[in-house]
C-alpha cells in the first residue's frame, strides 16, 4: 500500500522504516522539505538531523505535507500535538477524505515547564479533533501509549501487553489492526475502545507513561490489561 | 492499629471490611451518622443502604467525620471526589495533622454527562489539593486506579498487576506499602511514582479505566506495567 507518513521526527522515522521494511511504498511530509533537510543540529531530544537518517533512507522520497497526502493511499500522522492540525490543514480536506487517517498524536503541552501537561484534554482529545476538523476522513487512534521502537517491534517488551484502537469506523480500525498485526502486534493484545471519544482515555495515560518512563529509566515497557481475556 | 475509614460507600465498606479482617480498629466516619442510617434506598450504583451492611457490621462505629478522624491514627479517605475537600474539612486540619492519610479519591466529575469528566485534572490532581489544603497530613495517593473489590483482593485479577503509590512523606509512603502488602499486593507489583504531583498520572488513569470497564463488561482488569521490572 501507499503511505504518507506526516512528520519527520523519530516517530515518523520509526514508522516509515517500517512500513518499507515491510514492502510498502512511503512518502513523508514536512511542511518546507528544504528546510526539513537543512537542518544540521540533533532535535531536543537528541536524535540526529533528518537529512542524517534521510541519506541513509534516501530511497523515501520527502515531500510537502500536500505532496506526501495526496500519495498516500493511507495517512500516518505523527507531527507534534501542537502543530497537528496546521499539518493536517496543509494535507488538505481533500487529499485525505475518504482515507484512513492513523493518528499516533499526543497532545503535549510543554508551555507549562516539565513534565509537559496535555491541551486539549479531558472533555476533548487530539482525535476527536482531528476528526472533527476532517469529517471526510476515517481516523484511527492508535500506538501513541508506547514509546516509538515499541510501536514496530512490540517484542521488545517481553510478555504480553496492549495497543488500544479507537475510532468511528470500522473498516478502518479493521485496516489499522491489520497494519498493526503486521508490525507484530498479536490480534488479541489489540483493543478496540470503542469510537473516536475514546481517544480521551488513550491520550490521557500520558502522564503516567511519562513519570513511569522516569520511575524505570527506559521506554521499553507497556501497559497490559491484567484480566482483559 | 487505628483507623477512620472517611465515607459510607462502597470503597469505605470494603476497605473497612479488610482493615477489620486483618485486626485493625476501625470507625467509619459521615458527615451526619443519622442521616446516614436512615436511607433505605440502594446507592446509584445499586449497593446496598449503610444501614443494612452495617447491620452485618455492627462492631464498627459510625461516627461523625470530625470524630473518626480524632479516633484514627490513620485515616483514608474514601469520600467522592466534589466531596471531598468538604469532607476532611469537616474532619478537620488539627485531627489531620501528623497523620497519614490515605487518599483513594477520584476526581470524577458527573456534570458533564457520561461517561464521567475529571475535575481537576491536567495541572492539578485530588491528591495535590488535598496535601495543598492540608499541609500537616500526610497524604498518600494509592489505590484509586482498581475496582474496590481488587483492592483489598489482588488476586481477584489473574497474573502480576500494579498498584501505585504518590506522596511526599517517604515514611508515609512506606506504612502505606505495609498496608498494602496486608491486602495481597506483592511489594514487587507496588510502584512509587514519586511526589504527590504524580498523582496527576494515577488519577487521569480514569477515563481509560472506565472505557475498558465498559469494553470488558466486568471490573477485576487491572494494569500490569510490563518491562518493570
Amino acid at each position: 500500500m501507499r503511505y504518507a507518513v506526516l512528520g519527520t521526527g523519530i516517530v515518523g522515522r520509526t514508522i516509515t522504516a517500517k512500513l518499507t521494511s515491510l514492502g510498502h511504498e512511503v512518502t513523508i511530509g514536512t511542511r518546507d522539505p528544504a528546510t526539513t533537510l537543512a537542518r544540521t543540529e540533533p532535535d531536543a531530544m537528541g536524535n540526529e538531523p533528518f537529512a542524517t537518517w534521510h541519506s541513509a533512507h534516501s530511497d523515501v522520497p520527502l515531500r510537502t505535507f500536500a505532496e506526501a497526502a495526496d500519495f498516500g493511499e493511507t495517512v500516518v500522522n505523527t507531527t507534534a500535538g501542537a502543530a497537528t492540525l496546521d499539518a493536517l490543514d496543509a494535507a488538505g480536506g481533500d487529499a485525505l477524505a475518504g482515507k484512513v487517517l492513523i493518528d499516533i498524536t499526543n497532545a503535549l503541552d510543554f508551555s507549562q515547564g516539565m513534565p509537559p501537561t496535555l491541551n486539549p484534554v479531558n472533555t476533548d482529545s487530539l482525535g476527536e479533533r482531528i476528526q472533527r476538523a476532517f469529517p471526510g476522513a476515517r481516523v484511527v487512534k492508535t500506538l501513541n501509549t508506547v514509546n516509538c521502537l515499541v510501536m514496530v517491534e512490540p517484542g521488545r517488551v517481553a510478555g504480553a501487553h496492549n495497543v488500544f484502537v479507537s475510532g468511528d469506523d470500522t473498516g478502518a480500525k479493521r485496516q489499522v489492526t491489520e497494519l498493526l498485526i503486521s508490525f507484530g502486534w498479536p490480534e488479541g493484545d489489540i483493543i478496540d475502545l470503542g469510537g473516536i471519544e475514546t481517544a480521551r482515555g488513550a491520550e490521557m495515560l500520558l502522564p503516567l507513561w511519562l513519570r513511569l518512563y522516569g520511575t524505570l529509566g527506559h521506554a521499553d515497557f507497556n501497559f497490559h490489561i491484567q484480566g482483559a481475556r
